[in-house]
């Protein structure tokens, strides 16, 4: 109910603060039987790592997970999996100036207005940290999808600010920091970002996600319909401000004579639906468009208020993302991973031995 | 758990399809107290009814809602309030073509290959019907926002398929079919629908919701902020494809110094935020867009599969609104509603005795 | 959340007063592809309904129930099943008195406190007749339980007040009133109920009841166990004040080398867990007892206190069971069936593929 | 969903298995601005730990506590709130014999079935050692309890085994292994301790735990009672296997004329209902009896089967509690506590603004 839980059956609730001792998870709800190591969460969380690249924080953290619970002997057990990451590299002093104002576009002021206190070192709960415990829950969940049902989750930056990045391939999106998948589109989004990182500004950004190999018949309609629950997860992730499933916004133009989708025996003859109908899925690829803000922590001076209700300037140094959707990828996929496992688990609660009279045609589009 | 039910503290659970016998809600976790007749509820069930205008379904239904419990001389007991509405005018007979096989772009092939069968009478349990129910319910969380918060909940619709519709004024909006606020360009409209409806195809539109009066405080991070449950309400609305808060996708391309609402003593400078940071209610308007697609069921043929899995064409006649989004203004504010009355609640139970600190700004955006 | 609502995938939520037009639940979850009937609701609420015998309430309720949803051409859909029961016989001006002061042993005055306001007609809310609504619930639990498990749910009356009810035959339970298995002592039961009647007091009982043919595995420790969850369905039930699993109290002097229950290849050679270790289902029978209170509605006066905080008299009349528990066995029947099948998706979510290294043993008791 | 979350608003997680590198569990909405420090939760650990007698287990633990998150300067912040605890005496060998055969009366055969495999060490998942977790939580609650609201909750053992323990005073508790209200029977019960120590064998006791100055109106009626609450939640204990409010058992032979608390201006005339009626707390004290089994892990042989279904003879040795209940009674006190917090958030939540019409009686029972 308190709001640090997500999913049903496949529940991780998350704790922890930027500049706590920790921050982790417990997984409540992993089915049992499966292979799981360190190694398995770990890959996912050193793709989100801060510290890997000039463009991003320079906060050193390993992010290094230990297995409380729940695994036994290299299989997990089906009791809860808690996971452990211990912070390392907190400067809290940096922060001692926002503890008496609260900066232009970040969670502060709402923060103390609701609790009447706050943690405000590094943002405290709001910080963009505790996104760590979603890649490392979501390592887990993409693990089980891969392995039961075949299913891939993948995602990559398709806008930085105004540069829009056309998709050349997949192999280029591990290559560079951006998760950009058009290698020769790196060059001028570095130079892009040294820019921005000396004007002091920020930027937003567009990622998009896809999976790949989800079934028929995945999704709780009226109201938990699988594209219900995939808003909810990625516009609960930390700046994101707009989510699309296949056509999005453009369906507001494309007449239906176009957007719906036909399906012949070999497939579908397109995916404007992004792999949802009705909320539930059709088999197809489930794509995911998300909106990034800019980071509101930035050098360049803004009016606020401090604790006191005073007018202020607020100019914020420390070590920030000047974007923060750079690291927002691995993010989008566990998100995404963990609202498709937990669909597959209501799923078969409710309907495991169901057969459908009619066959299944392939998700796939036909050209 | 089971897809059903709206809400955690004041829970809606929807029943019903569209040629059943009737559709209805359970609302569970009403305060006590409130003033509630049925006349309160029909209100707004009127704004949403079918054959209210030549542009949508002409189906006859008068949306007649009975209070089944709950309510006992006038007022809220705080014991589950059930809402029934019985259907009337079904022509089941139009859908016998529906039964062999599946519209493109509608919920048909979806729900019999999860569940193994389907109730094809209108769309069943996927039918837009449905969102009487949640008009309904709606119109007693609007009723509780607005007599204990002083919270006020409306929207229109903001874009025609290719028609943009400029903001004019609030008065329009409940004066012409289309919720536009703008009554120039009614007449355009008209036209634009009539050809539409000639041509057998369909449109989509935008819709945007506003709520006015919200607190500070609302929302429970880190996954139950409330931008993510108002897009996991928004995106649970049928044919939804998009949802965007304050600048939405438009934060992709706005630096930092611009998006971050900077803050005085008298109200922010902006609300590029639509109302929520940090997934809490920051005491302004709370701007919500959707985008919703295009009616899947139209009489242009188009290419599908029947029930054995043989190609075939599909022309859907019976009563279809050609552009779902017409209705969708109350149903998005309903929604919306009953985000903010969980939220509220929600807040209460944990931080009902909570005194800020720091003073509270004005929500307003300063001239 | 909100109190009405019991299960998680099997989830049942019950609105209604006992005074209102009408009592009803929404079930949501129920697998689809069940044939169900409003018969097979029926002969469970008729086991229940009031007015049967000259034991129970004179009220005279043919319990009536209404499928409004979910069903389509007689199989559920796996979407919500909507179940309504009206109200014919309320004679609610018998309980003007009762609302100006109230009942000792009753709700009446926590009602009040804690809602502002109160149904009291006939008690409201807070009336056994909501557990009508448990009765018809049950039965599709219970027809689930049979059809796809094998699992039997029945009960039984083992004491009335001071008089204990040896265990005969399960044959002459459904003979009389009482839901006594004993043909012989029904005599005695009706003479002792005629006195007791006649003397306007009330008396309570102890109910029985059994699963059978639960398999090994379901029950979701740590909290959620199997034992837990019966616990909560059991003590949720009006006037029930104990609940025991297997020994129950009789565990605390039974030694640990007679209350284990010792296993062997061919079965238990006991069953002292009633069927429960862990939290989780051994696979032998359920056994479940309660303990329910008199009836605080009685005709004997009773000093207490009125709305203004003034003492008074209080004297009963209008239409009561002397014994509540008598109508009580269908009702622990279907809170148990309501509690196995959610523990059954539960179990199915999670462990669906689940394949044991170690061989079943069977779950009777070896002689 | 899954099990191991205890509670809605005040919801708490566990985790960790009895030879795991560690326990412990996330409470998510606990109310901010509590003064909270590990001294305040580890007085309560210190009461339940093991190795602080002769009568309980040997394995030295020192259950010391960590709050990971949560706590800012010495203040809950309303975020989750992470309490860490560290397994250092395991000897986890002794359990090797335990790997291949089931112990009659314990959770081996269970958990193996259900989950396909287990953590045999100690009992894994299934230990009593996770109820450190519990009363580690229930410290949290306990406090907010008594500064918010002035409730008190304690409990003793009121028999072991055969033996019953007469109530002399609260004093008596603190000091003795037993947590017996009685210092003149400490000697009686050590010897009787002592000998079924050397025998080999286990006993079982009653446990009863009182809530004293909890206002009128908790619970959630009608499934979510106050009543169901709490025996959910006794229920979930290991081991216990029986529980009672107020009369329990014995309100079958009480008649309606003695059961039902008269009530006047100055308060009840006794406490038969223990404290709730209709689910709803009364303002009474909160009575509540448990039966807690014997320990099946015991020295004396027993007849069972091994994973590959074989007979066997099982004798158990390792660190066992003779007595689980010895230790019992911590357990209960904090589990009473956690529904206790959770009832006054939900409370909170819905009847927030709740004026009674009718004044407030006192709770107590009048001389």
């Amino acid at each position: 109910m308190s709001g640090n839980t997500f999913g049903k059956l496949f529940a991780v609730t998350s704790f922890g603060e930027s500049h706590g001792p920790a921050i982790g998870c417990v997984i409540d709800g992993c089915p049992p039987g499966m292979t799981l190591t360190e190694a398995d969460i770990q890959i996912e969380l050193d793709r989100r790592r801060p510290g890997t690249s000039r463009h991003v924080t320079q906060r050193r953290e390993p992010d290094t997970v230990e297995i409380l619970s729940g695994v036994f002997e290299g299989k997990t057990t089906g009791t809860p999996i808690a996971l452990l990451i211990r912070n390392e590299d907190q400067r809290s002093k940096d922060y001692q100036n926002i503890a008496q104002s609260f900066r232009p576009g970040h969670a502060d002021y709402v923060y103390l207005q609701k609790y009447g206190l706050r943690d405000h070192r590094g943002g405290g709960r709001s910080s963009a940290r505790e996104t760590a415990v979603r890649v490392a829950a979501g390592a887990v969940a993409k693990k089980w999808l891969a392995e039961r049902h075949g299913v891939r989750v993948r995602g990559y930056m398709s806008q930085l600010g105004p540069k829009e990045i056309p998709f050349v391939d997949w192999d280029a999106v591990g290559t560079n920091p951006f998760f950009a998948p058009n290698a020769d589109m790196v060059p001028e989004l570095e130079a892009f970002m040294d820019a921005l990182r000396k004007s002091g500004d920020s930027v937003g950004a567009k990622i998009i996600v896809i999976a790949e190999g989800v079934p028929v018949g995945w999704g709780q309609p009226v109201y938990d319909r699988l594209d219900a629950q995939i808003a909810y997860a990625m516009m609960g992730i930390n700046a994101v401000k707009g989510v699309e499933i296949g056509s999005g916004f453009g369906a507001i133009t494309e007449p239906g004579s176009i957007h719906g989708d036909e399906m012949t025996p070999q497939g579908f003859l397109s995916n404007h639906a992004g792999g949802v109908l009705g909320g539930i899925s059709t088999g197809q690829d489930i794509i995911v468009n998300l909106a990034v803000k800019p980071t509101s922590s930035i050098r360049l001076p803004r009016r606020s208020i401090d604790v006191h209700g005073q007018p202020t300037i607020v100019e914020t140094h420390g070590r920030h993302d000047p974007c923060v959707a750079i690291r927002a990828t691995p993010i989008a996929e566990a998100m995404l991973a963990l609202v498709l496992i937990d669909a597959a688990l209501l799923h078969r609660a409710q309907c495991g031995d169901v057969v459908s009279p009619a066959p299944r045609i392939p998700g796939r589009v036909v050209d």
